[in-house]
């Protein structure tokens, strides 16, 4: 017979016992999420960022992107141009297959005339700075009407549907300046640019002129995609600055009357074959189960798609590069893929999606770099509870190279038709690199996109994470996570 | 007697109970160490981030501290300005007393001549752009010596006592770019211009050229304090920007022979009377328990001090004004204190820290802003264990304000002294502000840093940071802590 404290002694034991047994079983399923990375992949991710900030030329190849190449929208000549350099670029890496998947593409162009112009009080006209929107048709010659300001479609919902018959629909509501990420701001800013011309001649409206969309107080007007709906009258769209926003919503609430006039050539044209370029690098344990990085080698016509996107094109091509020079052999087949069309279809996220469906191939994980150049913070994170708590796993690993926020949110508009086409048990880990957003829309779709606005340590520390991230989603063992 | 099984369970329970008990020991404790924020807490600090974002004055301050008053070395006429400045503007806020506190500081002037050129293998001067370091002796004419180049100080004692008699020598070891934080980067490189006019002399050179202490790659000379030995023969010293430094690296390295010459008219002379600038708010709990917050109020005397540290400044005035604006009562007395005379003496940090000890003022905590206006990141602690839990408990909840990288490390130069000063037991909990350090130093000390290179926003967002910590901090129960 023993006596309680030898029992209790016994016990605490077993306790024991069986507390380590569930940490075995646990560690042996899932070993990232409770150790963190292991001493090998520590080494490995700073021998990641050492390569990177010591030898990394994603600079370089986002001055030749800007430079030699420049703005690349979907159709035009420069994103074919963008796409055989981004064929070439990653073929010099010298590992791995090179292919274009065709794409078909909208053909918008902006045209020779766009100029615009405001008249207060019946005055002369003097000079407005306007970018028509993307997908906007245009004005067939002058077209100049008077202004009604609205914060909200709300408001202009409540005029009825001709509360705004023959005027200039004129949406005013600033990205919201209290809300801490910029990106979260964009969002609930962004239904004026998007759907403004059809909800402007739903009400009546002859056109809709968009306060850009960034915190920036700058004389730049901002462009970016907008849409039609089949069942209402097409009216021609465009973006004016942030301070000439301010100062026709000044004069409005003077009482004065604002007219504006636009004469706009832009047009859509019949859609192009384009494509995603695409290059593949075998697995050695998994060459049937695949991992994408990407971003987006379209842009916006103005400006050089310096931070949006050609940031996510270079540190996605610096990702092979990194690994290749390090002597690594990815586990799982790498993909990176240079998605088309992104700004005004996404017809390249869509088209990859879509094939690797037809060819049941399992994309077990796909990250996306499209949230500029700036200084990374960490990642957003869309996948099951297990994966999530996967990555999740390597946050304090992370902090010490400045990407130590892990939030769940989505993770880029390439990637996503993936998860979308994917039957349900294999959608893929998707992650989203997450830079500093203070500054991203202060250059977004405008003329301030250029490589002198993106810094050189800033961007390579970007591609050193998402290497890094890269290179750990290859280390997972994808069987045990649901 | 119990069976077996019915032990287990009574054991069980009673260790719930000592679990529990332990629990609640803890909780009692330090609250916030288990809990995070409260609700209320959480309610204050989105206050405070909205007041900031929504209706901040930081950065118009700082247009008028750079644009109006620009650099201001210590001993300048611009410094007493500034101290004037800052008296209004805490004045202004309307709560509390401000006064000034005499402090010594040291009068260096750059003087009218500046002038530099480099000659190669004896050919015609050619202009060389440099800066002198903060403290050095002139040259007393022009002074052209051959150059020598080092890495490191050991490579220079290698060649003994008088390795480099009637050179120039010139410290050329970059900042490491493999760092991930610049900061740290810094430091590595930063004896090179504190200490090199001393080794270079000691070694028998006749001045000290020194590699600017950036990243970036530009031609702007970046200056800085540097220190004479009095047992060592006084040399001038000067900066040369990082594209100067690579051009004589490489004409050395193919062997070509480069001359430097200087003629530098900068001197010290005597000592003057300024000012740290103190505005004190009387706290309604703690009266003589006080809580600082500051930043340094002197630059050097090139660029406008903008991030260095103008930030820290306007930031440190937002934190009473903001408070202020919200209705809130400080429960410890609250101290806003711009130091005089951080860049080349400490004598205001210094001077605070000897007249708080002389008063037997309990500083709890010290909060300090001087690391640049960029986005926000953190904060690094340098406190007691258990103050430091207390602080890092807030972690999870700051990630959603974008400051959740808390480490420990130095809080900041102008409350360093304050730890030193104050006998064990009553040294203050100190926190400093950390944002995005990839940028601070492409500015630092040169003609970049002014106004133009701060971020409203992201000023903003580290003034709303600083201010939710000092609340945080204020809230905190200081006789629980040791």
């Amino acid at each position: 017979m023993m006596d309680s404290k030898a029992m209790c002694n016994r016990l605490v034991i077993r306790l024991g016992w069986v507390f380590g047994l569930l940490c075995a079983i646990s560690i042996q399923g899932e070993a990232q999420e409770e150790a963190g990375w292991s001493k090998r992949d520590s080494v490995m991710v700073a021998e990641i960022h050492g390569h990177v900030l010591g030898s990394g030329q994603c600079y370089e190849d986002l001055r030749v992107l800007c430079k030699d190449i420049g703005a690349r929208l979907s159709g035009s000549d420069e994103a074919d141009d963008a796409i055989l350099w981004g064929g070439q670029t990653l073929s010099s890496i010298g590992v791995g297959a090179v292919r274009m998947q065709p794409v078909v593409v909208p053909h918008w162009q902006r045209g020779e005339t766009e100029k615009a112009w405001m008249r207060v009080d019946g005055g002369a006209p003097e000079p407005l700075r306007i970018s028509a929107l993307g997908g906007s048709i245009g004005t067939d010659g002058p077209l100049e009407a008077e202004v009604a300001m609205f914060k909200n479609f709300d408001a202009l919902d409540s005029l009825g549907a001709e509360g705004v018959a023959g005027k200039m629909v004129f949406f005013n509501r600033p990205m919201d300046p209290l809300m801490i990420n910029a990106g979260s701001a964009y969002g609930g800013a962004y239904e004026q640019r998007s759907k403004g011309a059809v909800e402007a001649a739903a009400h009546g409206g002859v056109g809709a002129l968009v306060r850009s969309l960034t915190h920036a107080l700058d004389t730049f007007p901002h462009t970016g995609g907008m849409r039609y709906d089949d069942e209402v009258r097409k009216v021609p769209s465009a973006a004016v600055s942030t301070v000439d926003a301010r100062r026709i919503a000044q004069l409005l609430k003077d009482g004065r009357e604002v007219r504006v006039g636009m004469d706009m050539g832009c047009a859509l044209f019949d859609d192009k074959s384009q494509a995603n370029v695409i290059a593949e690098w075998k697995g050695t344990e998994f060459p049937d189960r695949y991992i994408v990085v990407g971003g987006h080698l379209d842009s916006w016509d103005i400006g050089e798609g310096a931070h949006d996107d050609g940031a996510g094109i270079v540190q996605s091509i610096e990702v092979m590069r990194t690994l290749h020079a390090l002597g690594y052999a990815p586990r799982h087949t790498l993909r990176v893929v240079l998605f088309i069309n992104e700004e005004n279809g996404n017809n390249g996220g869509k088209t990859y999606a879509l094939r690797a469906r037809e060819r049941g191939e399992w994309h077990v994980a796909a990250v996306e770099s499209d949230a500029g150049g700036d200084a990374p913070r960490g990642f957003s994170i869309d996948a099951s509870d297990s994966a999530t708590a996967a990555v999740r796993s390597w946050r304090e690993d992370f902090t010490g190279y400045g990407v130590g926020e892990m939030r769940r949110g989505g993770a880029g508009v390439d990637i996503g038709p993936l998860k979308k086409e994917m039957p349900a048990g294999k959608r893929p880990l998707m992650v989203g690199l997450r830079p500093n957003s203070q500054r991203y829309f202060d250059y977004h779709h405008s003329d301030r996109d250029i490589f002198e606005n993106v810094h050189e340590r800033e961007l390579k520390l970007g591609a050193a994470a998402l290497t890094s991230m890269v290179y750990l989603l290859d280390q997972l063992d994808y069987d045990t996570l649901d």
